[in-house]
């Protein structure tokens, strides 16, 4: 095993051990939904997370959900999201080709993630095209993620931003549509020995 | 009956029969709050739409509400909505004078849609001003629609958007406040014989 | 006792005569989260308010809670929420230090406040900057305010704006971010004779 990887593992060990019982329970229960994965947690009293799966699949790795989290997966879409990451209340991922969330992201609630318009104009063909998410992002609440987007590694998202073109990594971006407003300097974290 | 006609009802029907038994029961159960209807659907397992209704009137013709609806209707004042449309969930109608709705309109969740700010301004008078939709518009999820605008037939206001004047017909329009992006072609559907 | 407080007194009161005895009596349940408080009504039938309290304190006057409000106060944080005001379904006030909101505020539906951005960026430090809401300041619905920001007396912030920056008194601003529009005239409301 890498040196890395350890560090990862290590970290994520951490995120988890500060989560209840309860919410590991709840945890156990929501992995049904899931097609692969790893130790997950859900959050909070109100709605519990939903899955509509018309026929796609989801890959989570070790994961937090909150309450009122909805995932649409569309028939042969897929859903990847990676370990140390969370979705925070009421996120809604609209899946119809594929989107995928790296790992140690942060979304706030009420964040919308599209990879698909849903409705073909009158006249086109209905175009859905994959959303990458990189490690280390952190989308701010109520911003929402249109069809095509990459969000570069380490990248931040204002809230209340809806993002219609890539963002690259580290930069600082919001507004509508969003715009890089400033870049931040990346500190990858210390590696802790356990 | 013109030929037009004969294709909006068939295509109404088409779109009708999708429906389960079970959302056909709910929106009977739903129409009671309606003044005039036609077939209603309700869609959604989450709270039942609502309708907060202080001595105006709701018109609608064939059409579906998701879960999480609310409709608030003033003294005098009337909301209508067209067939072949639906309004998807948590979509928010304030009407206090008058909001229309046409035919064949794509209302995602979470918009609202207010003809009035609600409080006049110290000094001022609270000045209420009809919201017109006209046929075959589609409005993205989360979108604002604020009073006195008319959207044109056929037009798209991208999610996220805050509408705060008028937008023509055919245009794809988006931004806090919303300006006019492109205009698409509009291929009106053809005639299905039946 | 001024002649200006007894005014504020009887608006106070005639609005408070407004409500139901089942507001008042939720008021008083919801009142046992409140450090010090006043007279409180809860409106609404959809989930309850609710308080996430981790070691701080909430003062309230005489004022008005709406469905679905939360507010989340850190370790020795304070929010202040003057008289007269109020805050609609599922308002977000998120205090890390200091949050305060004056007399007479209409604070709209799905409006967040937060005083901090709750994460830090790696490298740097946590700041929290108190949000200062002055009186008569109304703020529409769907916005959020973020931390560090001063709202001028009798401001009004247009419906679903993102607000980054301070706002002078009796300006109307609006927008992603949040840009003053224009100014409005505020006429200090007459006293009334009791």
């Amino acid at each position: 095993m890498k040196d890395e990887d350890s560090n990862v593992l290590f970290r994520i060990k951490l995120r988890l051990q500060r989560h209840s019982l309860w919410e590991h329970i709840k945890g156990l229960w929501f992995s049904r939904k899931l097609s692969t994965h790893g130790i997950v947690v859900v959050t909070g009293s109100g709605s519990f997370p939903k899955v509509i799966n018309r026929g796609g699949e989801i890959h989570a790795g070790h994961c937090q959900f909150y309450e009122g989290v909805r995932l649409e997966i569309g028939k042969g879409a897929s859903l990847i999201i990676g370990s140390g990451s969370y979705l925070n209340r009421n996120t809604l991922v609209v899946v119809e080709t594929k989107v995928e969330i790296g790992n140690f992201c942060k979304i706030a609630w009420d964040v919308i993630i599209m990879d698909s318009d849903l409705h073909p104009i009158e006249g086109k063909i209905l175009e859905n095209k994959p959303v990458i998410i990189e490690d280390h992002v952190w989308i701010g609440c109520r911003s929402i993620v249109l069809k095509g987007v990459r969000i570069g590694k380490g990248a931040i998202i204002a809230a209340g931003s809806v993002v219609t073109k890539d963002i690259p990594a580290y930069a600082i971006a919001g507004g509508v549509p969003a715009r890089v407003i400033t870049t931040r300097s990346f500190i990858e974290p210390q590696a802790i020995k356990s």
